[in-house]
């Protein structure tokens, strides 16, 4: 009844922004991510009837309120399918900043959607657990998987085709790294829940993200699965600018830019014109990840360092698949 | 044969980016901009034959390239107009920095399109003298007039019906102001005019701006002629954003934020929640400028000075037509 699970977080290079279905969690268009090796989320779960209510640690702290709510009801999904009703006790850690942009929800559902199923002895395939992960965090299902990996928006009102499969594995293109900079591990103001709901409810320029981003998505599988880093690098920053372009556009506007990560997409722009190929993607927080090749990654990693602004760098290449793991947080 | 010319400054609320007619600067959408009495360029020029060819000199420098060029071939219109073959002796001084996002060249060309037919003996109306001035800088047009102003897009190919028109003169709103915050005064990498024909040609929110800013043009007129603060400011915020996600999503993208300008941003985002009514608008360069009341700009005009990145501030209100004067700057 106790199972701890490991999952990395993912940064999408076709992003998500947008719920067709707030419920269910089912997103207006796919997604196309890069899971990532470094950074990571550790969750155990147990159910047990010493337990009175479900209990939430992350990172050594107490949850309540929301964040407890969100678990717990993740928790009711799997109980219902393994018809339980025994109350869990969850600790989780990660090993990178929360709500800054960085995915901890993705690698954190995931985690959590892994362990708490197996310590109920359910035995679920990875589009089981997609479908399941997606309903507590949507690129959860994508953290399920190693390498690169498609959230298929699907078209069915109950979501059932509406789950992650993986494009290609982590040692497909070993050569791709990402350089994630962190400028301030500050939590962001706007939640992506809510952000993205005001977003498709208000922001004049999200049917024009919606129009163009099946495109994005053919030419980021084509770049993925031909190793093609001018075509994906490409297709990911000007996506990841067409996104942020429907959030800056919404009414209150989501400014997810800091100072910083204007000077650092500029660095990054800088570096391209002297012939050091790289590209940025920002997701929904500051923090700016650079996307190049293991030969000039050490240049460019020098490059974000002398930037006094950044207060970490993490080296990542694509990561593994979920896993279970014999480790426990308790 | 010699005369001078002052034209204000203009900043648009409602954005013109991207030409119809490359040639004949005939823009894709109307827009509405705001005669600013703080900022002025003044302009003599005079025609003789004792030049053997155009010169023009700006704040005491000589000009020469493709500046000089835009210069003379303005005149060329203007001699055309008059059946002069003489050359012209252009000297100009502005009050504030140029090619920084203060529409110098607006202010510039309406001066010397004034200062110009005046020299040649011409006797033009301010529909003729925009239509000229168009020609040198599309926002020069708007320029020729105080108050606020609509530049006209017109559908007829030979730009014959592009010209502004007033909307309200100086007087009809005194209590509105603009606090100009420079955070650089460095002049940008890419000019105006061929950043706008990068958008035109690559960018794939162009289409939802031109869908969108129709609506932007009847709610801004509304708010001016109703003096409606709330209105006018919401709409020319957002336009002003959106306009910059058709800057940002061009190839190569076209960032005119600097850090500094995110920081402004944010500031007024942040007064306006504290109950300091205040909206900002951005054009093609880093300043920010910010749209108030009369009873609130001191404090709003002290929050700006706090800002270590500021400076320079400029204070305006709805500022004069553009004229004749006496002065002579040679």
């Amino acid at each position: 009844m106790k199972s701890t699970a490991i999952a990395n977080s993912n940064i999408a290079l076709v992003k998500y922004w947008g719920k067709r279905n707030e419920k269910l969690i089912l997103p207006f268009n796919s997604s196309i991510s890069m899971t990532l090796d470094g950074l990571y989320t550790a969750t155990t779960v147990e159910f047990s009837e010493k337990y009175k209510q479900d209990s939430l640690s992350i990172d050594g702290g107490h949850i309540f309120g929301e964040e407890l709510s969100k678990a717990s009801v993740q928790l009711d999904i799997i109980r219902k399918l393994a018809k339980s009703t025994l109350k869990g006790k969850m600790v989780s850690r990660s090993n990178f900043p929360k709500s800054a942009g960085l995915a901890s929800s993705a690698s954190g559902f995931a985690a959590l959607t892994l362990a708490a199923t197996k310590a109920l002895g359910l035995h679920l395939d990875r589009k089981e657990l997609g479908i399941i992960a997606r309903q507590g965090s949507g690129s959860a299902c994508r953290s399920l998987y190693g390498g690169f990996v498609e959230w298929q928006k699907g078209t069915l009102e109950d979501g059932s085709d509406s789950y992650a499969r993986q494009i290609a594995p982590k040692d497909h293109w070993g050569e791709l790294a990402m350089v994630v900079s962190v400028v301030t591990a500050k939590e962001k103001k706007v939640k992506s829940r809510a952000g993205m709901a005001q977003t498709v409810a208000n922001s004049p320029l999200y049917k024009a993200w919606l129009e163009t981003v099946e495109d994005d998505l053919v030419k980021a599988r084509k770049g993925i699965k031909e190793m093609n880093f001018t075509l994906l690098g490409a297709i990911a920053e000007m996506n990841c600018l067409k996104m942020h372009c429907t959030m800056v556009t919404t009414t209150p506007h989501i400014i997810y830019w800091e100072p910083q990560t204007v000077s650092m997409m500029k660095e990054v722009m800088a570096m391209r014109e002297e012939g050091l190929e790289c590209y940025f993607t920002i997701d929904g927080g500051p923090q700016v990840k650079i996307l190049c090749l293991d030969k000039d990654v050490k240049k460019i990693e020098a490059r974000v360092r002398e930037n006094k602004d950044v207060q970490k760098v993490y080296l990542c290449h694509a990561g593994d698949d979920a896993g279970i793991t014999k480790e426990d947080l308790f």
